[in-house]
């Protein structure tokens, strides 16, 4: 049976073939599976496990600085996508559109939501009156769609499920704060719950959002050296708003427009994880959004007494972690790869011998180290190498971002470097589009950011045309 | 401003107008707005923070009895739609439909979903090969889009939220008891947290869903005597697995198709817990999913102490409940209004006197019954009288169903009652579809459902046709 093949669980390697690698991983780690809807995924129950895992902690932390969740309408008519004139260029040449509803034609389309900041600002409008109902912090958890020509899991799909937060402020400086604080929130989940080390900065005038003032994000790099944008926080000032007719009465007996921020993380981000941390054996999970922590493995568990002890353990260890135990007539051996395939943290095994000597051993996924472990020490061993496997895994990732950043200012050793490999390129830049379009051409780098805390040393001139530069820029090869 | 108008909580009788009252309910206690998407609403962050409570015992219940949650595309081809008969007519007049991918016109259009069984057949088609993979427990968190002529908020919406869990197992047995366990579930999740008495039983063939062999249903009355079907399970035999060939290798080396439920509980709900509870000072939350449990109103704010013991009570309670402290500049009693409007169960008064007496003022939001409270004795009276008002509310809704419920045998009495009022009339049916046309074309009434418990003592005839009656069956006038 031809079917049969998605149960081995072997993967291309990744140096032979890092895109097959990782379609693989996402196929026989069993996150997601192909649907014969053409560009759409279906989030199976380890895929959905993870994000649900990622969206619980970043809801607290939205919740805690007092955003509030709403439900915005699916689909947005098309005169209301097209009230803001980037926003609409930006989106409508890749919108899914409805056109009949049963058997009747639609008098005015309406296109799946790509993003909804039209929908936000329309329902401001209705709702707003006065400062005193400002901030307005809200957010929503959705699928969106965006007519893609070609797919990947993850990275690129015609639908994939994110948050959107959009506010509106009574001053600019409220909004600008509020943009800076969500991209804090994104870095500090991704670089401390899901151990991928990021760079903060400023996207180019031509990499912003459609219809944003400035955009600001958080960059990766992938284990091959490639970029992945992790998570945007937009500013708006008052352009929406006017777009939109969004006003409020001010403090000063005036009517006002409000000030506007969006910020959005997505399902690309379990592409960073896998990319990031995984191996030839499969999946790394880092331990706050691993589905499983702790893999339980009874090893000769037909023999008496090893699946009950395996049972009260993890009975006791369910009360602090996501654990299961594999009590399936499966073999250890093939068990061990499973729970590797699917990057469980730690690896519990439990045998006669072990259980004669109050013992276990417990198997690290990223470095396969062993441990013996007291069973009367086991919550506080577990503790201990979670912690320094979440570290491992993440001073991994950091020391190939370090490995592949390359600080340049010549030309020919760009177009040369690029051409030899990939990783971030830092270099000066004047802020002129023509060199970033260069930048493109010649070495096929696209400006990935201008990182915080570089901008202000920058003596010296852009690469491209030789004038005077104005910011230092990371470019890369990007996701 | 004619804005203005929405923030004056003044509603309209439900004496006066059932209708008006539900919809000024939705509006003024912000639940929902209407959006410019004609049939869409807006869930605003006391309607989605509601639903959020509602979804979280759901899932938690759905976890502990073995499902998993998954997602799946949010688009269906017209031809897998097509694949099951009675499936693709019951949905196919009232579909919307995508024809365009930015400016592409598409090969096959899609429908967005209405509802996900073809999906999940397609997925089970692909992936599942061995008994020894079932049963597979699947459950979704999602919108669907129904294209409804006319639209209400909560109870009929071109786009609605819900749950639809989907699964199959190895014998038709086990698929039944999994009905019927999530039929439990929803009973007592609609009993035990939302307060709503239901009946439970069998939808009549006309009556059950497209494409089931079986349609279990839980039936609430409103207050005003109409039915609202508010949780449905379904048994579909092995018909879909047949028109999809999901198939399995089973014990005795043959291929099997599984058997396969579904079951769906949406956010109509929130429209039976509006119309069950709520009176004309607006809605009224049962204590387990009230986005605010207790609202702290300080009395004469300004004078020291009072906003510091207030906070002090606020931090102390929010370790158990959900609390809000308002110390907004508006007055008590614009603040008593607006938190009777938002149905929180328990108002917390507290003023200088208070203080001094080291006590506070409970008052229940069902009957304005005031206790006053010491303040170390704060907790345990707090869960006293939550739990008396969570009983009362119940018991209140269950004298309504009693009371409104009428057992008929005389097609002239049956006639006369529905024109005279509404509720359930519970009548003996011959089982012929005929009368049950009959019984809607003279009375008005749809049936609501075969009740459980009551199928055995079948002794009399049809009211329509006088021929030997098979079940007992409850009609009403539905929402």
């Amino acid at each position: 049976m031809a079917k049969e093949k998605q149960f081995v669980k072997e993967i291309t390697s990744m140096e032979e073939d890092f895109a097959q690698w990782f379609t693989d991983i996402c196929i026989k780690a069993e996150l997601v599976d192909y649907s014969t809807v053409k560009g759409f995924y279906i989030m199976r129950p380890y895929g959905q496990a993870l994000w649900e895992n990622i969206t619980h902690i970043l809801d607290k932390k939205f919740k805690e600085t007092g955003h509030e969740n709403v439900a915005m309408p699916l689909l947005i008519p098309e005169s209301l996508l097209q009230k803001e004139k980037d926003h609409v260029e930006g989106f409508a040449p890749e919108v899914a559109w409805v056109t009949f509803g049963g058997s009747e034609q639609l008098e005015e389309r309406l296109c799946v939501r790509p993003t909804s900041e039209t929908l936000f600002c329309d329902h401001w409008a209705h709702i707003l009156q006065t400062y005193k109902q400002l901030p307005m912090k809200y957010n929503q958890w959705c699928s969106v769609v965006r007519w893609e020509k070609t797919t990947r899991p993850f990275l690129r799909g015609r639908e994939f499920f994110w948050q959107e937060g959009h506010t509106i402020h009574e001053t600019p400086e409220e909004a600008m704060a509020e943009t800076m604080q969500m991209l804090d929130i994104y870095a500090d989940t991704v670089e401390n719950q899901l151990m991928i080390p990021v760079i903060k900065g400023q996207k180019t005038e031509s990499e912003k959002f459609a219809g944003a003032e400035a955009t600001y994000t958080i960059e990766a790099m992938m284990h091959d050296g490639k970029a992945l944008q992790s998570g945007t926080s937009h500013y708006f000032g008052d352009g929406f708003a006017k777009s939109f007719d969004v006003t409020f009465a001010d403090r000063n007996n005036g009517i006002s427009y409000p000030f506007q921020t969006s910020w959005g993380l997505s399902t690309r981000i379990i592409g960073a994880l896998i990319m990031t941390h995984g191996d030839d054996s499969g999946l790394v999970m880092p331990p706050a959004v691993a589905p499983i922590q702790i893999a339980i493995v009874p090893i000769a568990q037909h023999k008496e007494g090893v699946l009950e002890k395996a049972e009260e353990i993890r009975k006791r260890l369910s009360a602090n972690y996501r654990v299961k135990l594999d009590d399936s007539d499966n073999s250890a051996g093939w068990k061990f790869n499973q729970y590797e395939m699917k990057g469980v943290p730690l690896r519990l095994e439990l045998g006669p011998k072990d259980i004669e000597n109050g013992q276990c051993v417990l198997v690290r996924r990223d470095n396969r180290e062993k441990t013996f472990v007291k069973l009367d020490e086991l919550e506080s061993e577990i503790e201990r190498l979670l912690g320094e496997y979440a570290k491992a895994i993440y001073d991994k990732a950091k020391a190939n971002l370090v490995a592949r950043t390359e600080y340049l200012d010549k030309m020919e050793d760009i177009i040369a470097s690029s051409k030899d490999h990939d990783g971030f390129i830092s270099t000066l830049w004047c802020g002129d589009e023509r060199c970033e379009d260069a930048m493109k051409e010649q070495a096929g780098l696209s400006s990935r950011c201008m990182p915080f805390g570089q901008q202000d040393d920058i003596d010296g001139v852009c690469p491209v045309c030789g004038k005077k530069a104005k910011h230092r820029v990371i470019w890369g090869k990007a996701y």
